[in-house]
């Protein structure tokens, strides 16, 4: 058996205790986490400060560091987030239909724990506690492979996370990590069926393209968002403007924000000049076809076919003149991921054929796609965005991360 | 672009106006080919005649010749089916929960379908028929990869379908075949991520795992089923021996039979005499631990280790004497395949712990294994048993073969 055979087996073993554990027992365990976090917030800035020394000496750039660094502050925030945990509803055990059957059976649908979840991330710490304890409140036993550069941050906050398992009674191995970051141990964990029920990549789309590529353990695919806002020509367009600063500007690092602009022939003259100094305030680089590049003139450069596919997560936007709304439709299904897709109109049966026609996770009739996220939809928290159809789509919260079982009462039946 | 490459492409084309193509449209299609496929039983048989005759010269075996063979009764029965899912409610479009969140957005979840589903499976003609009409009705393409011996009935049955769709106004790409039966035919579809949503195959375990080991398209896992009967000394014996005989010997090349029956050592000497001449009607071999063998006499055979791990589907039965209930979980985790378990008892704590503790598709008490099935769980028809944990887990009808997207009505709403 290799090391991470074992810590699959030891993970299975803690798994049927946790499955059966009931909410008193985890929610226990996971105010026995945010304490421990609060309490050890020195042992946890140690660990990161070596982290964020090495990342420096390396030559790590700026942006990359603010994900990787802790502060007093931060390791609150997450040790919030374990609370605010502990107040969703647990997933485990609600029958979600139950019903007698001609011959007497009586059959029932119950939702229980996925397993084992690997969770394969970036350097971002608070990934960590938030995973691990999503995972537990819904059953699940998981492994994380977090990487190299949070290395000694992720083994303090598990060894912090563990200890307040086994104090509370829970078995320690409920949250595993991969201590070995080589890739060589992200890739023997994409393999390992025998133990791991599900993973779930988070990260930049190279991470997620690799797990994809390369698992045979069923994924999740989560996160890449090229997002699109089609304006149409019966749109309102001062709400159109406050939609598209809101989508492009609010927060242009995360999937959902908006990356293309479509923008309707016949109101494109009026609508362009009326969104660009909204843009303009936050230095939106403006990336345009030929149409709406005479319209916005010499402020704006050039699109290339790299623009349309480009999820920036960054201060630019795509922008495109289209025919009608079918020509949006048609851009979206080619240079989509799935994410979050939005129309602004005021007529009626557009935005009933946008809802139905566009195939996305998330579609939207005059409001902004950055409302696709766990807590706006009311799911508590999340562990991620599916971008795939299979199991869950879209945000993922507790109930995202169980499966179901069948239970059948007889009395003697055979068929 | 790779003639698989085209296909996809022709399929999600199609797929686009299935989606939205309404339950009359679809239904309307399902009894064109229903009724096609009646009015062409002579071009079927003939096709299949010649399928049947290269087996033959192939010195393929018995049991493999009758799964391939149609006959009038045979298509007239595929027509059935076709006409059970045109009666059964369309899955699309139903909204499965709709709020208004504080900010007065309506966010509503929906289900669509999963888009273009893969179906990997061997040489049974009706799987062509029975999948295409249950991805049909729940609105998604299909992409067929049957087996090399049946290729001349498959390309038959597809054609007629598709003839059928096209008389009907849908697109004759929603039911698509690889024509191609070799081996890099299979394996180009496993990789074909840019087209297929899902592949499910349909066969032997060797299928399965060769689809599971090689697919990058998220996959469904079917079928492969070692269910355990466990006989407690809380049991009524009389009922635990008419469940075993059933379980063994309804129907024992299926995946819900079962093929290791455990019993409890305090009734073991009382148990095994009795359902012995049930099983002895069948001829049922008997493989035995050293407890039972002594037990059952030279009418019994000694296990191996292989049995506790072996699908027989056939009149084999492995047959261990267990200390109680805890040896029998215990062996269920690990030689267990996740399908459908069971229990005899009338001990109502330990009915409750085995339906809880027990991780399966399945958990019976006081019934035979048998009933896992999408048309007895009330599912109408099922296109597989998925004993995977992620997406759908059991007997997997036309829900299992739809996603869901959430929808968004707003007012201007930025975030």
């Amino acid at each position: 058996m290799t090391e991470l055979e074992k810590m699959g087996a030891a993970a299975k073993a803690a798994e049927r205790v946790l499955a059966v554990a009931g909410t008193s027992k985890k929610n226990q365990a996971l105010e026995a986490i945010a304490s421990a976090l609060v309490h050890n917030k020195d042992r946890i800035l140690e660990a990161n400060a070596l982290d964020i020394k090495n990342a420096e000496s390396a030559g790590i750039k700026r942006a990359f560091l603010d994900r990787l660094l802790l502060t007093g502050e931060r390791i609150d925030g997450v040790a919030k987030g374990v609370s605010e945990v502990i107040a969703l509803p647990d997933p485990i055990g609600e029958v979600i239909a139950m019903s007698n059957s001609p011959n007497g059976l009586t059959i029932g649908k119950k939702r229980v724990p996925l397993g084992i979840i690997g969770i394969i991330y970036e350097a971002r710490p608070n990934v960590t506690v938030d995973a691990a304890v999503l995972c537990l409140k819904a059953g699940n036993a998981c492994i994380l492979r977090g990487g190299k550069e949070a290395i000694h941050s992720n083994a303090m906050l598990v060894d912090i996370m563990r200890e307040a398992l086994a104090a509370s009674g829970l078995p320690e191995d409920c949250i595993c990590l991969v201590r070995d970051t080589s890739r060589e141990s992200a890739k023997e964990l994409m393999g390992l069926r025998a133990y791991v029920d599900v993973l779930i990549p988070r990260g930049g789309s190279g991470l997620i393209k690799s797990v994809v590529e390369n698992a045979s353990v069923p994924v999740i695919e989560t996160g890449s968002g090229n997002c699109h806002v089609y304006v149409d020509d019966a749109a309102d367009l001062e709400m159109a403007a406050r939609i598209v600063e809101n989508a492009k500007c609010s927060r242009p690092s995360v999937c959902n924000a908006m990356e293309t602009l479509l923008v309707n022939e016949a109101v494109a003259e009026q609508y362009l000049p009326l969104v660009q100094p909204r843009l303009n305030k936050y230095n939106v680089e403006l990336r345009c076809d030929e149409k709406s590049l005479k319209i916005l003139g010499e402020s704006a450069i050039p699109a290339t076919e790299a623009d349309w596919e480009t999820e920036y997560d960054d201060y630019i936007l795509a922008i495109k003149v289209v025919k009608d709304m079918d020509e949006a439709m048609a851009h979206i299904a080619r240079y989509g991921t799935g994410h979050s897709e939005a129309i602004v109109t005021n007529d009626y049966t557009r935005a009933q054929r946008f809802l139905n026609e566009v195939d996305a996770a998330a579609v939207y009739v005059n409001a902004s796609t950055r409302f696709t996220d766990g807590g706006e939809f009311g799911l508590g928290a999340e562990i991620g965005i599916s971008t795939q159809k299979m199991h869950a789509r879209g945000p993922m919260g507790l109930r995202e991360i169980t499966s179901t079982k069948y239970v059948i009462y007889g009395n003697g039946q055979i068929r």
